[in-house]
């Protein structure tokens, strides 16, 4: 049993990360606020991510790529999952009432290309498939940060926020989707298409108010379960 | 401005992380529920970790360790601190008014040499001072998880916790200290020596409990400030 197993009763929630550490994955605080709020909530949570070769490693302290480093994007996700964790394209809409993604640059650079191609980037083939088999049947996606804009890139509709950042929320637009600007602190609801958004680390925040947006974030994903 | 930076009144804590990832690295979710809930109070917090290469690299996906590679501890520590990190050897008690170890088996394993050597095996050095030096100056240290018994191990004192593991409190008490049983949820606390300690995941344990017994050690620790 897994330290994310929940209440046997509770709403099944599948996460999807995208490696480990904002610059070249997924956003460790991000990913690990989720996951706390949805085991407070009692989810039944299982993670996943694509078993393949992340874009490039960056060093953290540094903050710029090391050259010829190779890691790949599940077993790095492995790290914030305590090793519980599935590769991709074993996630099957049926199994689940409900999707979260976290950000971090792995969301744009590992689940997507949006970092290099930006509107003419794509999804991974298996995200793509998820996104667009959990929105047909109706079940609800929450995702924060960058998540929003491949969400977009993927689906080319709902009403999203990345927070305020000008380029993004143009992207965002010229996808097929509708940006709402956002604070740190709140979400945006597409009630019809039942998406939930938030900034998150898209702003420059402190770590107690990016947790209030995400809290917030995935209660309003949980009440359309 | 980090995004820990908190509120400019608030108390000053020095936080040491061992690395990014349970099995070779700090715990990861016990290190950002720490940071969050000191965010939440307004403390000023600053990581640190040495600038040391880790003992080895474990593949979190597999559980075990892969041949020839390396990662440094500071930079592996910045994935969590999003690169606002010091090297451990710029940690000075006069700078703080608290401590706080989160754990993972990187504080066995790169903070000191618990987990090869276990009695008798030794702290980092840096370590060893800066935890002489808040103990001399009666000023508070938190620490969870495993990283209780690596403050016993460094000072040979301590009424202190990490669950109810038989062979580590056989440890702990083998080095001076007192081990006391305790539950997920709760803390012990050593006011004498102004010590705060939880289980964590020494427990085999959901996150939300986990997240409980890590919010009243930072509690308890800053109620000592």
């Amino acid at each position: 049993m897994s330290h994310l197993s929940g209440s046997p009763t509770g709403p099944r929630v599948a996460v999807v990360l995208s490696g480990c550490g904002y610059l070249d994955g997924a956003e460790i605080s991000e990913s690990v606020i989720a996951l706390l709020t949805l085991n407070r909530a009692g989810a039944q949570v299982q993670l996943f991510a694509p078993d393949k070769p992340q874009m490039h490693v960056v060093d953290h302290l540094a903050g710029t790529p090391q050259q010829g480093a190779t890691r790949n994007v599940l077993a790095e996700s492995a790290r914030i999952a305590r090793g519980h964790i599935r590769s991709l394209d074993k996630l099957h809409c049926a199994d689940f009432d409900a999707l979260f993604l976290p950000g971090g640059f792995g969301v744009a650079k590992n689940l997507s290309t949006f970092a290099v191609q930006g509107t003419n980037g794509s999804v991974e083939p298996d995200l793509v498939r998820v996104l667009k088999d959990f929105r047909a049947a109706n079940k609800p996606i929450g995702a924060v940060c960058i998540a929003p804009a491949i969400l977009v890139l993927a689906l080319h509709q709902g009403k999203v926020t990345i927070g305020e950042d000008a380029d993004t929320a143009a992207a965002i637009n010229a996808l097929g989707g509708s940006h709402q600007t956002c604070s740190v602190h709140d979400v945006v609801v597409d009630p019809a298409r039942k998406l939930v958004t938030a900034p998150a680390f898209m702003q420059d925040a402190q770590l107690a108010d990016v947790a209030t947006g995400i809290e917030k974030a995935v209660a309003a994903t949980l009440a359309m379960v």
